[in-house]
Order: structure tokens, then sequence, then C-alpha cells
């Protein structure tokens, strides 16, 4: 899901930077004689790669900053001259923001909330309808300013600047989404169906961790936890089944 | 004009498929695993040229028909395989369209109204929320189903097929449109501040054709027979500058 | 050698598919205006890679099927948009054999026959005039018609479908094979040449277990198996060197 | 046509380099630390061009000679670092034939016989199973010792050099040459029938040109010389239709 | 020539940019995490072409400016995302030079001086340290600071500012450009050789107009003018051989 | 530093090879019609691999040797037909450097002198005038002939091969090096600041390894070594913070 959120990130700022979405009116690729959109993507990760994927392609400028020097090297032999990488300190971030089209937000920091960034402070250095996609609005965002939205109100527009963050972005694709989904959980169907259910889960650790509810227990410690229901281990139902 | 509008066709036609526009639900690129979507190009001039190459640059499987050969292999030799090419015919464009997601109408025929390559019956063969974008709207459209829109409500859905048939496309690009257009203006008016009116429409015929208004005359001959008004040549009016 | 045999096998099914082999008469690139060729690459392993690399090249439209997201992934991101990856599965299988005009079969288990992919039933779903190249030949192939063939005769037609099935492909261009076998193996006979057989195979767990007779004893356990003869292992022959 | 024999022509040459052919045993893309083959395309024209671009795309390393610079500068901006482009003359052309595993003679005179570049004393300096392909076999072929040969037989070995001298070379990929004739005559036949004979005729000078018989005269000069039959030019015929 | 000066001006300047030459210390293609330099070519003729291509391949962030749109067009649809396009105008110029490490002067106006772009009072906008390269120096140079240097002297320092500016570039690289030369001269040799002086320059006016002296006569305008010799046309001498 | 010194090495060959520095006079990229140089690379280590990258990027003919094919596998992955690769033994690299311009010296053993892998009468076989790039220099060379050289006096001749051998490249570049130099080591001041000598060292091994000097003892056995000093082990002194 998160290669989807990334490719839909640019097609949706794309979109948002268009005169009619409050956005800057400028075209990703330029035209021969007018430069291009300067897209700054936040994060090197699956999602960050899968966004300037696609920003090249579609003719922009691209920058891409991560902290870690060995992800940076692998984009640049990926993607050569076409993709500049940057080694992530704020003073470069200020720098490259406030010359920034669109910047897209994939800094995602696993199973917790996703570092601000961006505070509202900094907006004011951004170019007037600028455009911001949050990826990392599920985990609480990665601008100060992002809140939720919906496919059917995707953006809103504070301090001049074209805010989109739709939670569970991959869902404009459906068809696309759930082939990838379909994909990803296709092995564990069929070992399910050739093996049953208990041998199933004995055989993989992994599958047996995303056990949820069996026999009327709850199995996953952070829905338990946030719920405030008591957990009982998978471990411990498996060996009930 | 014609390069951004047919850059801005894929921009669009993408965030048309997308579920909550009506579209299928189909991301350009796909996803690894999922395949990509076919983006059928009518016509292989600036237009389609440029929306081939945003296409391509997404992540698309291309297709792009002409009627000139000569049109195609220029557009093989500068895409090679990422672009398939296929000499235009009515049985060609039937397979071709049935199996499509997005369908760009790029077939303009200089001071004619474009042809209706695609008939409302043929819209059944399409898959149902595939989306249809017609940059020849301006002159007609090349679909018979069109229906000029606008950037406030771009598309509408006839017979399970998304339309977006915006007029004067590039206005959603403003910033982008205003500096090409300036670039192709500006030789023009340096030459009428160097050579003053007189000197500059009399050494080139081209910008002297241009001529619109002058003196009370009418000089462009289209406008006068739709306004039914008396034209008089831009060559007249300028022997009495 | 799986490097070479993938390159081959596009090599080998262009040329069958010339009319005087059998084939449709279908040139791999197309022509500006007439369409590509379909590959369909099943496997994604070092076969299925290298034949995709290749067919790529020739200008021909790929797709390549494996069961393996990750793998499907690691090719998109080589490959970029010239490949199609799709995720395996028995009816997208049927629906893609039935649009192709060439199809590699590059699915190998390690120590294993290969899986009947394409059974004799699935046969009249091919276009008339189609390629089959059977890469997994030498483990049993991967369609049910395979049997094997030489490089003096190297395709058989049934049912109105091509099949170059081949043995020892790699062997038609020897020259390129040799030297690649040479460079691999180099190391092992330096390791001899300085290091005397007891310490470079004591010192190489890897090339120990490639002892196959040592003393008079048979030291391959897949050897002794076929031919009924007694086994002894490596490391006890190794013991009295 | 010509497209499609130099596309073919790298194909063809790939084959018979294979051992069962006669040929070196040479793979045209080597391995991953064996050195591809030498390709020496003779002439940078439509056939010349083609025949470099699936030669490339196959991993060879690939010359081609012309006498332009301006073909040769063309060639260097379409296919950049991937191609060495030599200035034709012979002290040159004798060092590159010696290196080379596979040459293609893709020199074409419009209308005239090609000129003999490699003789029968140059064969001795090609390496020992090198193959040529002779593109211009239909103009009487640009090595001395091209003979023609067929589909059924297309090659046969010559001083231990393997020549692929097909007349007629897209006959063998039948359906791709059929479809491509049919899109550069289809203007021409719907012209016909659009406007009757006469007119189409008249208004296009170069259609005239290729009329052969009409009312019982001939129309072709060359036919008519090479016949010894009385010719009547198209002009005149037309007048009488 | 132009092709070699163009190509020689980045190595040039790379080299120049070089501490040890008085340079900014900046590496043309950075290193990941690191930006890349920006390099700004004036003019997108062949010089800036050919200056563009080798910037981009060492892994530049490459601009070009150009007056005419057709030009920028044409290098867009050659080089796509991997190069800037702008269409050039004072202010665009004085906000680019102010973010370069490395400027190629490659405006020339054949037949004239080249125009003085960058005044002595631009060089303070400049970043310490930057380098210009000045190809159009044997025209006067396109930088009002620069002044002919020497291969033994290459550059001078002013304003803290690298002026590389050697008059006849292609020296330094003679091999190559003997070569390039003679290809270009070989026909009218060949010419020569066939036709003697008298029918070779009567078939070929381009050939005649490049006669310099003759039968004790001055044939070229320019050098008659600059030397206040007399001066006799080729036509004339011509009729005398 | 390795990316950067590979990258400098072919700017510095480069430069080398021109006239003026004793060079061949040959321009890496050639010119449309004159072959470009040859440009062996000797490693296809993180040096190699740069080198590689810019000689492909300026448009040169290069080869790069190795001893491992896992790692030409990869190369070929990245590169493509741009490059070839061959495995390294003494009479494929005698052939190789007969006709190379460039020789880039790239192999390095970690916490070894680099092999000699050419000698001193090697060098007779060399193109007179051809270029020798030594970035082993720092581990002795991998030229028999190498000696430390100076940005200042960066090249000496001998026996007419131009040998560049400057210790210390990346100093050339100090701002990119610098850069580059800052983003691998702020992880580790900023663990410093963020927890203290102590801590900071405990929790990262690595980090521990790289003590120098603590509390008036040599914690580094290599330097202790070649001065004659006692040494204490960093976990030692760690221990008496």
């Amino acid at each position: 899901m998160s290669e989807i959120a990334g490719r839909m990130s640019i097609q949706a700022g794309a979109h948002s930077l268009e005169k009619a979405q409050g956005g800057r009116g400028t075209l990703l690729s330029g035209a021969p004689g007018v430069p291009p959109a300067n897209v700054l993507v936040l994060g090197g990760g699956v999602v960050g790669k899968n966004a300037a994927k696609i920003a090249i392609g579609m003719g922009a400028n691209v920058t891409i900053m991560d902290k870690s020097v060995a992800v940076l090297r692998a984009l640049e032999d990926q993607f050569g001259s076409k993709l500049t990488t940057l080694y992530s300190n704020r003073s470069c971030l200020i720098s490259q923001i406030s010359i920034s089209d669109l910047i897209i937000g994939a800094v995602l920091v696993p199973g917790a909330a996703a570092p601000k960034l961006v505070t509202r402070d900094d907006l004011s250095l951004l170019r007037s309808g600028a455009v911001i996609v949050d990826v990392a609005i599920d985990q609480g965002g990665c601008f100060e300013t992002s809140a939720p939205t919906t496919h059917e109100h995707p953006t809103f527009i504070m301090d001049d600047i074209v805010h989109y963050c739709v939670a569970n972005m991959p869902g404009a694709v459906a068809r696309t989404s759930t082939l990838a989904l379909t994909n990803a959980t296709m092995p564990y169907v069929i070992n399910l169906a050739n093996k049953g259910i208990k041998r199933a889960l004995t055989e993989d650790p992994g599958f047996l961790n995303g056990l949820s509810i069996a026999k009327g227990n709850l199995c996953s410690a952070e829905v338990a936890a946030s719920q405030n229901r008591s957990f009982v281990s998978p471990k411990k139902v498996l060996a009930t089944i």
C-alpha cells in the first residue's frame, strides 16, 4: 500500500497545484523555456521512492531528503542525475521548502507518530499557493498543520498553502489497491486452505502474529490496550485450537 | 499551448480515474504485480506527443494512433519500446478502445472541426468507469458525446464513461501557461518597441496577419464573418498607418 | 549458465517466430504503426530476468509473471515502465497466454521437477503459430507438451504451436559459455593450485560439497542414488586424503 | 521494408553466430565478465539505424560507419554513448572488420548497384566463424562473396565466414511486413476509392509515377528498358484515361 | 570543431572548479546527500548542446538558456527531464547566474561579435569561486571581463571568479580534433584528386568560396580587407586557371 | 570519500589526456565519426563504479575488470550495454591496457597494500601519451611506477605515460568533500551531544572502535604499533570514563 500511496501523492499534488484547487497554477513539467515545478520529497523510504519515481516521470525537478546516506546512495544509483539527494537537517530543510512548489511528507517511523518536520511558522516561508501532501497523515502527519481529510473534500487551505491530507489514499484507486492487497495476502490464504488453521499458524510465526481474534479472545496487544480490554497472546490461543 | 494541454490531459485523466470522480479506480502505473492502466492517445501531433510523454513517465502502458507512418516513426525513434505506435483505422480503433482505461482525444485538424472518431454507440464497448479526455473540445471535440465543461465542474458521466472536456485546459496552470505565452509573444513585443508599429508589421508578414483591429477597422476575416461586420485587409490598413 | 540460457531463449524464440520455422511470422519489435510481439516470461528468476532484458532490447511488449511480489518489485525497479509485472495465478496465466506470440518457460524450482504450468489443453488457447521456448526442459519442462530437442533439430510443432526445447541451450554459444564457465570455476582452480587438494577442500565447505569421486569412492549422493551405487560422504573421504 | 530488413538482420546474424549454424558460438550480449560480440554496421541509413537499434538492445558492442558526418551526428544524438560512430574509409574499415563478430552490409545506393566494400581477400582478415549479413543483396550485395540465398537455406560458408544473404528478408516475418506494407499503401487505396483513378493520379504526381501498366501500355521506364519493350510515360497514358 | 569545443568546455570547467585552480572546490556530480553543481549554459546551439550533454553525463544540475523556443523544445525532446530549459531574458539571466557554480558562454552570432551578456558589475552577483568558460572568446567573448588565454595558462581570476578563455580550445585534444577535421575535409580532397582543381571548384560553389590564394591573387575578401591588400574574387581567378 | 575519489579520477584523467599536460590529446567522448577514448577501470568496488559512471556519462568507451563475477553482474544490471565487464586475469589485462587511453587503478584491498597489477615493463605496451590515474596511491598504488603527487604538481611522465597519483584526491573538491564527510559523521556528533561520551560509546561498538585517545591513553592499536607506544584498548578506557 505504501507504493500506491507514494505514487498517488504526486498525482494528488499535481491536481492540487491547479488554480481551481487553490494551487499556484504550476504544471509539474513546465514547458520548453518555462522551468518545471520544484518537488521536495521528505523521506526516502518506499513512499518517498515511489513519489520521486512518478514526479521525475512527470518532468518535475525533484529533490529527496533523508537522514540515511545509504538510502540516498541507493536512490542515486537508481535514478542517476534525474534526482537530487540531500542529507536531511533543519537548515537544509528550511532552504528547500522555501523554493518548493510541492512538498510530499513521506517520513514514517514504524510504530510511532511521524515527526513534525514542518511547523506552522515554517509555512510562512513557502511560496504562496504551494501544495503539501502529507502521506504520513495516518500516523499523525509530518506537517504540524496537517489534519485528516477525505476523498470527497481532499484539501483545505491554511496560510495560503494547500493541504492534501487524505487518510487512506490508496482507496482512490480501489481497483489497483485491491489487486495489490490480494497479491500480498494470497500466499496466506492458500496456506490456510491447504494446511488448516492450526498448522498454517504454527509453521509461520509471522502469520501467527497477525492473529486478531480467536475463540472469543482478543490477540492483538495494541487493540487490547487502546480499547482497555484483556489480551491473550496468539501463542496461548493457538495451543487451544 | 498545445504542449501544456497535452501534458495536462494525462494529469486530468489520472485524477478522473479515481473512484471519487466516478472513474474505474485504476492507478496509471499499477503496482508490482498489478498491471498498469492502458492509455490510448488518438493523434500523434504536439498534443498527443506530450500526452504520451507524461503517461509513459507515470508508468502507464501507452499506445498512440495516427494516420501518418512518418509521424509514428518519429515517435518510435524518440520513445523506443516504451510506446506502442499503431496506424489508425476504424477496426484498430475499435479493438483498442475496448481495452483502454484512459483515452486522450488529440486529433486536431487545423482550421476545421475535429473528426468525431468515437461515436456514442462506441461507448458501450468501453470498460465501465473508463475516462475520456477530449483535448480537441475547442474545435468541437473528437468524441461524439463530448460537451464543453469548466475547471469548476470538469467532468460529467455518460453511459458509465467519465468525460473530461474542459475548454481552455491550460488555464488550470495559469502560471506556467502565462510564462509560455510570454516567451512566444516576446519577440513581437520587442520588435514593436524597437521598430514602431509600421515597420514591425511591414517587415514581418506573419505579424501583420495577426492584426485584429486598427484605426477602427476590423482586420480579421474570421471574426468579421462570424459577427457579420465589414472587413478590411491588414495590408490595406497598414498603408494608412 | 542461467544468464546465457535466458538471453539465448529470446534469440531462439525470435528465430522460431519466422515463417520458415513454422512461426507466426511476427517481428519482435513490430514496425512504426505495426504493434510489437507480445512476449510472456513465466518466472522472474535469473533466466526470466535475462530473457526480459533481451526481449525489451529487441523492442517487444514484455510481461513477466512470478509468485513473489518482492521479485516483481525488484524487476520493476530495474526495468521501469518497459516491463509489465504480473502476480502469477491460473486465471491471469490463461488470459496472458491467449494473447502472446512468444512464451518463455523459466520457472525452475531448485532440486525439483519444474511445475507444468501450461497443459496440452491450454495450447488451444494460444494464437496459431505462437512459439514456446522451454528453458526448464532440463528439469522436465514447464509445458506439458515439451520434449527435449537438439541444436540440429531445435523445434517441433504440436497443435500449431512451435516448441523450442533444446536441452543445454548455452551449448549453441560455446565460446561465450566456455568463458563464463571458466570465470566461475577459476577461483577454485587457483585455490587447488596454491593450496593442494586437502587444504583447498578443507577450507571451503562449498568446494568440498562439489567433490564427485575421490580415491575410488563416489561422493555425490544424487548420482549414487540414481545409479544405485554406494555413497561415501565427501567429509569422510577428505579425512583419508 | 528497410526498417524491417534492418531489424531482421541482427536476429539473423545472432542466429547464424550459433555453433550449429557454423558461427563462432558467440552470444551478442556476452555475459557478466565475458565481453559482448562486436557488431559492425556498414551504412547509417534506415537499414543501418534499425540494425544498430536492435544490436544495442541485445547488448552487443556496436560500431556504425558512414561517409556522412551529418548522418553520424544524428545517430550519436539518438543513441548516445551506446553506439560508436566512425567516418568510413578503407583503412578504418580494414581495422574494424578484423575485430568484428558480425558485420551487417547496409550500404544501399538508390537506383544503383551496392558498392563492394569487402572483397574476397579481405575475408582472410576476419575472425574464423564470423558472420556476414548482406542486406544489400537485392542490389547485388556489398560483399564481393555474397550470393542470394533463401529462407529455406539462408546461409553458406566461404573461407570460414558464414554468409547470410537472403533476398527479401522481410518475407520471414510476413505478418509484420504485410501490416507495414498495408499501412504504407492504404492512403493511396483510399484516394483511389474516393476519387477514381483519373483524379487520384492527377492530383498526386508521386502516385502517378508509380503507375506500371495502363490500357495495355507499359509505363515503367526501368521495366521497359530491362525487358526491351516500348515505354509510354504515365503522364501520356493518364491523358487517355 | 564547435562540438569538440562544447564538450571540452565542461571538462575545462570541472577542472577549474578544483580548489587548486582557485575554484569553489565543487564536484559537478556532488555525492549522495550533497547537491550537484549548478551548471548554466548560455546558448542552445551546437556548442551549448554538446556542453549540456557532457555536464548531464557528469551528474551536474544543468540549465540552458536560449532566445528560441524552437531550440529549447528540441533540447527538451532530446534530454527530457535531465535538462531545464529557460527562455533567455535579462531578469532570468540575473537570477540564474547568482546560483551557478559554472557558467558556459556559448552564444555565437555567425559573422558578428558575440553579445556581452554578463557585465563586470554582474560578476559581483556570482558565488565566490564560481567558474566562467567563454567558448565565444574567438569572437570577442560573451562575458565583458573575458580575455584570451592559452593552454599553458588557461585561467585568470578577476573579482573572485575563475575565467577560462582559451582561444582554440579544440587544440587541447589535437588527436580527436585532427580526425574530426580530416573527416570534414576529406570529401573536398577526394574531389580535388579525382577532378582536378578547375572542375572541382567549378562544380561546387561552396568549395570555390573557400579559395584563399591562387596564382598570386588574394581571394578572401575578409583577409584582404584586414591586411589592406587588393582582392580578386574567386570566380574571376577560377576563369584564369 | 571513495565515491568522490572515483568520480574525480575521470575528471583528472580527462584533463591529463590534454596535449598541454603531456597526454595523447584525446577527447573522452570523441566526436561524430571519431571514436571515443577507451577507458579501463581496474576494480569494480565503490571507486571503480563511480569512475565508470562518470566516464560513461562523458561518452567514453568503458571497460571494467574485477575478480568477482557477482560484482560484474551487479554492474551490468546497473549500466547495461553502456559498460563492458571483464573477468580479471593477467592475459586479459595485458590485451586491455594495450588499447586503452586512460586507465584507472581502483583496486583497494581493505587493510592491505594494493596489489601491483601493472609493472614498469608493462608500460611499454601502452599507447604513447596514455594516462594512468592511481586512486589506490594512499595504499601504495596498483601501478609499479606510481609515486604520490600533489594537487600543485599532480602528474609526472615516465616512459611516455602520464601518471596522476595525487594522494587525497577529494581535497581538490573541498566543498563537496566536507559536506559528504559532515553527513557521514553527523549521526555520531548528535549521539555525543544527546547521550554524553560514556553512553554514546557504550551503546555503539562501532563508535567505540573509533576512539583514538582518551584520558591520556592511546586507544588505536595501529597507531600505537607504528609509533612504538603503549596501547590501551578502547573498552578498558571506557570503563574509566
